[in-house]
């Protein structure tokens, strides 16, 4: 069997042993378990050599008794029994296993004599396995999930593998806040037998994935993650956050998946080569993989900033020009359309702050068309719904025609986001938004409108630079951005 | 009449009018007339040239009609007008205004022309007044507001002076999302009258104020700010998020509030001798307010760390090192404690990883009792509980043996958190919790414990560290941490 066979009875599987399966609530068993009967979809047979039944379904003292053919196990047992376990699914003829136990090459000598015992085992029987020490694995699209500690997942075209099950679940749990879906999820553990760059080669070619993220720690072949990234990054993004950068750093991966972390400006060089976009936090990661779906490749890197209010236009002023971005002057073109549409009180360049008024689409859209903007940033709460929702907030209002204006607010803005959406298409220039005000206030049709069109608001100005620059930089990579004008 | 009568007129008037209230929703006089009569609590009187009436209320035609002395007045007619108005407060005898109107300096020679003549008509008559181009103030202690775009204030101890009323009703809303409470706030618009150091003076004094933070994008008294700040900084801190760092953001400023950014490094530097803690976005100066008013100063700058899940572990050590702060090793006594308190599979080293297992603050307490320690951060969850959440969640288990085990966890969490808080007060040592799990499944009697202490967690490992750092190099002006060791 291929890489990519033993990969899809991972992800597919039509059957599954829980090797270690348990009664006891908090336990490891007992919540993967409790997990795989819940989803359903596929047959699933508890392991336990000590009871005859695991949350009411018949258990197996060994897969090997299970009377029909197992695609995939979960191994649970503490890391002494797992050779014994291996062993076991060898003999099954087990496609695929997930090694979730610890206490392998993380903890010293003693565990990696028995991760190499566990990877023997394998290798001899034909099984490529996960982990150990890991969280388990998910594909979405099919509702088969191992992990038991991510609360909610939306199905989506993003892909994450992670060196890390904690900060796996965590980017997952983030992306769901902000209406980010996923399709596969990995966590690697100590990488004994399947790494990084093998989820990342089967990733490529998954139809479900549009955009692969990663967390990593250390690269175990970091010549083919190289060489595969410079191949992938052509056809799906690749985001990875690079832990481990300080000495700190590195020596806590080492306990933790036994990862060598390696040079962090080596990493960096490497990265910026084969087109990988690298970045910082787990906010960062989640934010870049929407504008990598939700926004098209800018042609240049000139910035223009509608920000309602000029303390908030200041701030992105900064952050753009700290980014390395541009934020040119207007055209007198936009100049003047902005005079028709908005009060004499208005900033009068970029960034562009009605002072004092609402944001309107009609601010925006003059930048979009302008010739000397290739991006737009828009800042502060967007147009009148949210502003209203405030007002009313703030003044304890909830009458009938507070109501009337609201919807009748909420229709333009609809409206007008789409109009937004097309101009984005027809000129080919992302346009960012932002907010700083409460998610809680903003919520609603014009909300959730954003958030299927991939283009939930980033947090901060500082966030949605960050962004920009990266979709800069990947614009140029792919020959898109031609030059710096 | 001094400054300190002035601004108690302005923080806590008898009586306001509104020059400007409308019927109109949607417009400013609007929505402060709306917002003053509904929080009540004070005479307040609306002044509108057109209308009899204005939501009910009886209007006059001028402030000098009102059949009651005025202590505050609050103007929102256009800047044409202005002038007359605030003649017709000196008039009337009115202590102190809040000029809310744009179209001032900001906009050009114009509007420097007009703020030149309502400063004099102010002067000459003995008015102390506030913007103009501005968003209001409050005093959240006697419910008097008027600024109308804060959605929600909680009452507490800081008090907040802004260059931007947008990011400063940013601010607010953030720090009402954690559990931080305001005292006062003021958005200062152009500083035609008052500037940033005369309410900085003011607060310095004020009893309700533990904790001074400031939005500047730049300062009209540098000298008199630095001196005040000096003084100030040893009894209160003072936390800044200074703003027009660079040529484009200051260029936006000058169109915003008319403001001169000066030299980033000369703020920098002044900062530091004055002992101003220097932020660079709206969530540090949350966290760091948290962190001012619930954590002890630390004697030294020594980390040790307790992560549920090694990859957090790396990005907390990544971060901590990055910072300028130490990791180090463990003290034999403290691994004795921690061998005897987890499975084998703890990473035997700081981080301290449980390996799998659930965090326990068993696993906290003797880093605290660490000599070689002057700092604990917990990372990633904190608990049983939050897991336990999590758990549930994942598997849709409801019964009641869960709601058993859920409140039996929470119990012990309670009592377990007030052990660690006096372990803090005894042993002088912060203790900073970081969370990447969603707020939404960690809210719950502990959480909220955490945030009546001024624990609330910190998003991310990295604004932990940069926290922390903050905290060290106060402890260190305040020469409580002595030196570096």
């Amino acid at each position: 069997m291929n890489l990519k066979q033993h990969l899809d009875y991972l992800f597919n599987p039509r059957s599954v042993a829980v090797i270690g399966a348990s009664n006891a609530f908090g336990k490891w068993g007992f919540g993967i378990f409790r997990l795989l009967i819940t989803k359903g979809g596929r047959d699933v047979y508890p392991v336990n050599r000590h009871e005859s039944e695991v949350l009411g379904v018949k258990a197996y003292s060994s897969v090997t008794e299970i009377p029909a053919p197992v695609d995939c196990a979960v191994i649970v047992v503490p890391s002494p029994e797992t050779p014994a376990a291996m062993e076991d699914c060898v003999r099954k003829g087990v496609r695929t296993v997930v090694l979730i136990s610890g206490g392998f090459a993380e903890t010293g000598d003693e565990g990696v004599k028995t991760q190499r015992e566990v990877v023997e085992i394998a290798r001899r029987g034909g099984i490529r396995f996960v982990g150990p020490n890991c969280m388990g694995h998910f594909n979405a699209h099919v509702d088969f999930y191992t992990t038991p500690f991510v609360p909610s997942v939306k199905k989506g075209p993003v892909a994450l593998i992670s060196q890390s099950g904690n900060s796996g679940a965590s980017i997952v749990h983030s992306g769901w806040k902000v209406g980010l879906g996923f399709s596969k999820f990995v966590s690697a553990g100590n990488e004994a037998d399947l790494h990084f760059e093998d989820y990342l080669e089967y990733l490529a070619e998954d139809d479900e994935t549009k955009v692969i993220l990663g967390y990593v720690e250390g690269f175990r072949d970091g010549r083919r993650f190289f060489e595969l990234a410079r191949e992938i990054t052509r056809k799906k993004p690749i985001v990875i956050m690079k832990a481990a950068r300080t000495e700190a750093g590195a020596g806590a991966a080492r306990s933790h998946t036994a990862a060598l972390a390696g040079s962090d400006l080596v990493v960096d060089a490497a990265f910026k080569q084969c087109g990988v976009i690298r970045v910082e936090e787990i906010s960062e990661l989640i934010d870049m993989a929407l504008a990598l779906l939700g926004q098209p490749l800018p042609r240049g890197k000139k910035v223009g900033v509608v920000s309602m209010g000029g303390g908030l236009g200041v701030v992105a002023a900064d952050a753009i020009k700290r980014q390395g971005l541009d934020l040119p002057p207007l055209s007198p073109s936009t100049m003047e359309k902005l005079n028709a549409r908005m009060s004499s009180r208005w900033s009068h360049g970029n960034p562009v702050d009605p002072g004092g008024d609402m944001v309107s689409y009609h601010s925006l859209w003059p930048l979009i068309e302008d010739n000397n903007i290739d991006i737009t940033m828009i800042i502060g709460g967007f147009g009148m719904v949210g502003l209203l929702d405030d007002l009313v907030g703030a003044v304890n209002m909830a009458t009938d025609e507070v109501d009337k204006m609201l919807q009748a607010a909420q229709g333009e803005e609809l409206k007008n986001l789409d109009i937004t959406i097309e101009l984005m298409k027809k000129y080919q220039k992302p346009v960012v938004f932002t907010t700083m005000v409460s998610d809680a206030v903003s919520r609603g049709a014009v909300y959730d409108k954003l958030e299927q069109n991939y283009l939930t608001p980033c947090a901060t100005p500082e966030m949605s630079a960050k962004v920009l620059a990266h979709l800069v930089r990947y614009s140029e990579y792919m020959g898109i951005l031609k030059e710096n004008p």
